[in-house]
């Protein structure tokens, strides 16, 4: 579940409350707790709103811990070492996710710091739901005839684990998981794109499942934004049960559960 | 100027202030400021500190826009285009920055959204100053023959002008300065890395210098944390203006003063 609280979306009458955001989050978490294994925060929704947001997020996250639930910061960060290692101290050790995703560029030593934490996990972006995606993931290296987002995947490998590392991939990019799973056979993938942006799930298990599932699957703004009516979040809860039940019978099918 | 302005770094006597990193931040922009063209907070040290850190940054950047410089986000933030968005709002209209960091490992429509607003700028990540550089940055690519950074460079003009973007290039990389001036002979280069990572400002400026100058070269722990005692603030200062003078120096040895 992606928690893209966006201000401007959410029901107006919410908007006289002290924090409209967590609110909205509140609600939302009630109603969709039974059928979601893992909440995934986006950073930009609540640094938009300067401090207040990030109070908001900071009360999501304590709310979230109460609940048996994985929580993710879809935070996109990554820099040089001294600087990733605050931003790990940021959303490990104050906010105390569980995961947080990064972006590969800047290599190794942008990504060690956060697989510095025991029980925590870096989901490094691999290949990207959106159109930019191909710009530069697809860029075949002259030395090992590998996708840039292949080279991420491959080389990452040598920094952490299946046990503490996924990627994601998009949805929208399906018929690359097959490839993918010749790569990384263990690893969890996170896959955002369901929804929205136009991904299938029946594509996504039909390329991305491994013999442990290996898929968590995110929707966000399809489920949060079902309506924006008094009813939102009963709304949102219907729209997530919907999710999970598909995804329950692709994995009874592929004898998962 | 970097304000990298890690808590576990400042002065003992300044921790019973309210707002520490702030009170920090004031005494060193009040002893710098004559000799910095811009500062540079960098995110990740605020966001260590949860909202209480946001706010600090809110508070230094309404210091800053009092002030004749310009203001850098140093944030290397970039997502799908409706949340690239939310990031250009927080960080162009709340904070009211001139310029952030972004990445470009997710393509144009990441980009995008941050170039939309007039008279501010997107410096992105091109070529770092980090060993983690060598992982991806470097990879020729098997079409164009390009290393990934210099597509970065060439792909980006579609989307930008030298009126409204730059390029981070690391001081650490000063060799490659010349063939990155030969694919973007105008557009301005952020360049990190000189003092505690090693570049050297005369090897910048051989290479980097272009016939408006073309650099704005950055420093940040060297300067701030060059005492932790009661003069922090004057050795900043003294740190500061041997750095500006030094760039004088070179600025009129090639006539651009």
């Amino acid at each position: 579940m992606g928690l893209d609280s966006d201000l401007s979306k959410i029901p107006d009458h919410l908007k006289d409350h002290d924090d409209p955001v967590f609110e909205f989050n509140k609600q939302i978490i009630e109603q969709t707790h039974p059928f979601a294994i893992a909440y995934k925060p986006n950073l930009a929704f609540y640094e938009s709103l300067g401090s207040k947001g990030w109070q908001s997020l900071e009360k999501t996250i304590a709310l979230l811990k109460g609940l048996d639930v994985f929580t993710i910061a879809d935070a996109k960060r990554g820099d040089i070492g001294n600087t990733s290692k605050m931003y790990a101290k940021a959303f490990f050790e104050n906010l105390d996710f569980d995961a947080v995703t990064v972006a590969p560029y800047m290599g190794v030593d942008s990504v060690s710091p956060f697989l510095e934490y025991p029980n925590k996990w870096v989901i490094l972006l691999a290949l990207t739901s959106n159109k930019g995606a191909f710009d530069f993931q697809f860029s075949v290296n002259k030395d090992t005839s590998a996708k840039l987002f292949e080279e991420v995947i491959a080389k990452s490998q040598q920094w952490g684990t299946a046990e503490n590392m996924m990627y994601v991939v998009g949805a929208t990019q399906a018929n690359m998981l097959a490839d993918i799973r010749k790569i990384a056979p263990d690893h969890f993938l996170l896959v955002p794109g369901v929804g929205a942006q136009g991904g299938s799930l029946e594509e996504v298990a039909k390329y991305g499942l491994n013999d442990n599932c290996g898929l968590i699957v995110n929707s966000s703004r399809e489920i949060i934004f079902a309506s924006n009516g008094k009813d939102f979040a009963e709304k949102a809860g219907s729209k997530a049960k919907e999710l999970q039940l598909k995804m329950a019978q692709i994995l009874a099918e592929n004898k998962l559960i």
